[in-house]
């Protein structure tokens, strides 16, 4: 089809183009029909321009536009002309003008959309993935792409100007599922064998450390077959970078410039480095969770020394036991009723604990269930020694090291929201550090990973690892803002005896290891380097800077939490010749 | 481990840092002992600089040194000094100073490579891929990783500079083999169900532009699972591109510039754009392929008016069937030998036509043995349609259009290579355009689309697709590098019923057709702009532009022509729990 093409876009005409003639391209946004003339707000990604169709100056042009609906995709000719006084549009970056069109072109039309393209939208979000490509019109979600955009060229530029190189590592790999569950991909040309998808490029960057590139990073999809809680999707964008010759510092040195330049580019917020550092044992016994929130306070006081000798025997059994008794103020929380505190009390013992204990200290002095068996001295203590003041309530959990601060990290955020106190507007960022290297997994009654099979012990540590293992920190660290991890990264294994002993903990014999990561055993032989990196949740990262609901609001074509593409409806079943091609079929 | 950690790298020191004490870490190049003396050239990915330990100067340093072997990873600290006259070392940036080791840490040992670390290596393939990370240790092939590091930044940079967005599209989506064979991958919360692997995001960024992002672009993998040819990869990596409101000049502009960015910033070379356009039937005409080099002419002749009346009935008999006699010069060919012209017929042959006819213009005149049939004065007119000289030889192939041209192709870039006729530094790009909507698949019986199903025709012979659909011409495009297709493009269909009409002839149902691209046809009808894009071959382009052999020099970690990763074994049988949960099991 013929048609002028556009001479400037939607969002660039102003009052300084006032009497050229221009041609205009996009979609009818809005029409309306006031007293015979036509006026369409006429968009396109780069804004709205109002144009007018008069039949006193085109009539034949008139005549067309009246065909017009929204979503009709048209080019328009006319003369770019002041808007007739006080109907100035503040709104609209072109909202000094409008175009009186004389040359129109209908390039397509459209039917009704299922919903409109407008800015707030209440429709459900099955129907909104359906038709991705209407969802997609729509300005906040243009401004999630336009953002994630920017992310992508601030990260590369930041990373080019560093030194670092780029290089893709496979999609087709091996599966060695550790942890989550691999996606595996037939292979046609080699029967009963399988690829893997790539849960993390993790065993490719080492390489390239072994391989002397000294600097790597990449802006990589990784894929989980996990089943997706909310707001987890089976393939995923990761930063992944990785460093030679470097200690923690120098790593978080690097991941700092960053997301300094992110909140300066991004946000316009001045952030200053270094972040704060928080071992993984003061962030547990001080906010209850590896990834606190420090845009608040609430901060726990172990009260174990206080109460131990004290009359209540379900304190001073559990202390005895190794276990901890911690609590926090929250400020006016005296002023709860016997309901709400009920209510607290459920919520607590839903997550798992035996109880919750409370002191109220109010005008008058302790209100508490617990003061008879602890006595009004130790009571004010426990307020003292949480900051409790005039009006406030502490809240007290008793039970093992990790049971009592998990649920104190619950409740925290619990108060912090029921108060109001965090501030949505704040930004915090600070590092974790200093996790164990181990985690006791119940299910598989085997120890995994905290971090990953490759992270390094820290040196004062080493000897652990013939001992108490459970015991042993490891040289990772988690880089936290506003209470999610973004980003996580360690220290790296290079020595190969020293990695094996480790696949040996875990649970992985000489047998499987040399099977599964043999390659890496080998590599580590001819002359590996000191090295370790850090990979960034990308999709977790534009939602919060966005200020999005879901990362499904920050990924083009999302799929749905049972792994489904609504738009083009995949998975999907496939023909019998593709199967047998690949030496498989179904159970 | 404790280590000095470096101040410099092993390419920064210069004459100005004389006398200063540095730190280096970085690879043991090599080692020489000269009358007590140890020399190392210290290596790592920015250059290499040589560290003396020199006995009368720190003994126990210099006794630690006599340790160190090729390839042990190790920090040292030292003075940098002027060399001794006339030891200077032109070919390293570093050549002018030496750096006397005075304290020395072995961060790593290596063991004896497999072969060599150096530039010229006379190993197997198989053997560098199996020791990827030793093989990546070779200056070639840090500078092909560098040149793609430059590529991909190159790449973002101008088209962010041009308004594009990049997006990521998904790489789990819908199988819809069409040509080539989907890769796919279980669903395991879907039984059954399959996702494939993108063989491109063609849907996906048209249905971008149906969501008016106007300009997109992204660096992305690419899968298809065919049976490899030499330098083929399952896994490939394109350069996408889409954009709305333009034809096929709007596309090539862009396409033209960041070409001639790429020449500038990688090969250091001005081109001139606009690039030459050639029609397909002129390229077919004049060259015999769809991609010629044009780096050299030995361009064709049409020969059938010239010959159809003759008394040759190979000839006549051919033209009268439609078919085509066609042939070119070859400069200096006269003076080949009975015996070389009996190779070259042979060759000819097993190209599938009946055989190659030839006349010589020697200074005694015509010597052919088809002189008898044709008489002497149309050989001379032959000889001079086809431009021959006195000394040349001229090639005649008489067949059907196809295979006159086809092997006309193949003769001509094989006597281009026996007389030395391409400047292997010459860079020679230009367009192919208004290829074949469809070609005939013998094996399939069956129309397929010469570029995609989402090609648009030519609006001049969109009346064709009722009719003659094979004389149809698309707007399609492809860009040649030195006989390479390196980007090959379209203007999309961008209307519901045409785009049926064009399934329908490829022979995709209406049923099929909703099945597979029924959110498309559906797309179109909410408002789709005029569109078009192209994609490019980065690891071909790379691979031209770092003049490496194969495309596996410029991957990183490619598969072998049987779809194999030597170095960490994949594809790789699994686990059977694993085949459970996704409900497949081997046949």
């Amino acid at each position: 089809m013929q048609y002028n093409k556009r001479t400037h876009t939607c969002g660039e005409l102003r009052s300084s183009h006032i009497g050229q003639t221009v041609t205009l391209t996009g979609w009818v946004d809005t029409r309306r029909d006031l007293g015979g003339v036509i006026f369409i707000d006429l968009r396109d990604r780069y804004g709205k321009t109002q144009v007018v169709f008069n039949p006193q100056h085109h009539e034949a042009i008139h005549t067309l536009a009246k065909e017009l609906r929204t979503e009709f995709v048209i080019s328009v000719s006319g003369t770019v002309e002041r808007r007739p006084g006080g109907t100035d549009n503040a709104k609209l970056s072109t909202g000094e003008i409008d175009v009186l069109g004389h040359t129109l072109t209908i390039l397509n039309k459209a039917e009704t959309t299922p919903f409109p393209i407008e800015d707030k939208l209440d429709t459900n979000e099955d129907l909104r993935l359906k038709y991705r490509y209407l969802d997609l019109r729509r300005a906040p979600m243009q401004q999630n792409l336009l953002l994630r955009h920017k992310m992508y060229q601030i990260t590369r530029r930041y990373f080019d100007e560093h030194s670092f190189l780029e290089v893709e590592t496979p999609v087709l790999m091996k599966s060695t599922p550790e942890g989550a569950r691999d996606f595996l991909v037939p292979s046609r040309i080699n029967p009963g064998k399988f690829y893997a998808l790539p849960q993390s490029p993790q065993t490719y960057k080492q390489i390239l450390m072994v391989a002397g590139y000294d600097r790597y990073f990449q802006i990589v999809k990784c894929f989980r077959d996990e089943d997706l809680r909310a707001d987890r999707q089976l393939e995923f964008t990761q930063i992944d970078v990785e460093m030679s010759f470097v200690d923690e510092i120098d790593i978080q040195t690097i991941v700092e410039g960053l997301m300094v330049r992110f909140m300066k580019e991004i946000k316009g917020i001045d952030v200053t480095a270094p972040f704060p550092r928080l071992t993984y044992k003061d962030a547990m016994e001080g906010y209850g969770s590896d990834k606190p929130d420090l845009r608040f306070g609430l901060k726990f006081s172990d009260l174990s020394g206080l109460v131990k000798d004290s009359g209540f025997k379900v304190f001073t059994e559990n202390v005895k036991k190794g276990g901890v008794v911690a609590g926090f103020a929250v400020p006016g929380g005296a002023a709860y009723t016997r309901n709400q505190m009920d209510n607290l009390v459920d919520f607590t013992k839903s997550l798992g604990v035996g109880g919750l204990a409370y002191i109220k200290l109010t005008e008058k002095g302790i209100e508490s269930a617990i003061e008879k068996f602890l006595g009004n001295e130790l009571c004010m203590q426990i307020c003292t020694t949480t900051g409790a003041k005039v009006g406030d309530l502490v809240l007290l959990v008793s039970d093992t090291w990790q049971k009592t601060y998990s649920t104190l990290g619950v409740l925290r955020m619990e108060m912090a929201k029921r108060l109001n106190l965090i501030d949505e507007n704040a930004w915090n960022l600070h590092w974790v550090v200093d996790f164990p290297m181990f985690e006791w997994n119940d299910e598989e009654k085997r120890y995994v990973a905290m971090h990953h099979p490759f992270t390094a012990p820290k040196p004062e540590d080493a000897h652990l690892l013939d001992g108490d293992a459970s015991k042993a920190r490891a040289r990772a660290y988690d880089l936290v803002m506003n209470g999610n991890e973004i980003a996580g990264g360690s220290i790296r294994i290079y020595d190969s005896a020293l990695q094996s002993k480790v696949f040996g903990l875990l649970g992985i014999g000489p047998e499987e290891a040399k099977m599964k990561f043999g390659f890496m055993l080998d590599a580590f032989k001819y002359g590996a380097p000191p090295h370790g990196g850090i990979a960034f949740g990308l999709d977790r990262m534009a939602m919060l800077f966005a200020g999005a609901k879901s990362i499904r609001d920050v990924i083009a074509f999302p799929k749905t939490s049972s792994g489904i593409s609504l738009m083009d409806e995949n998975p999907s079943e496939v023909d019998k010749k593709q199967l047998d091609e690949l030496h498989i079929k179904l159970k």
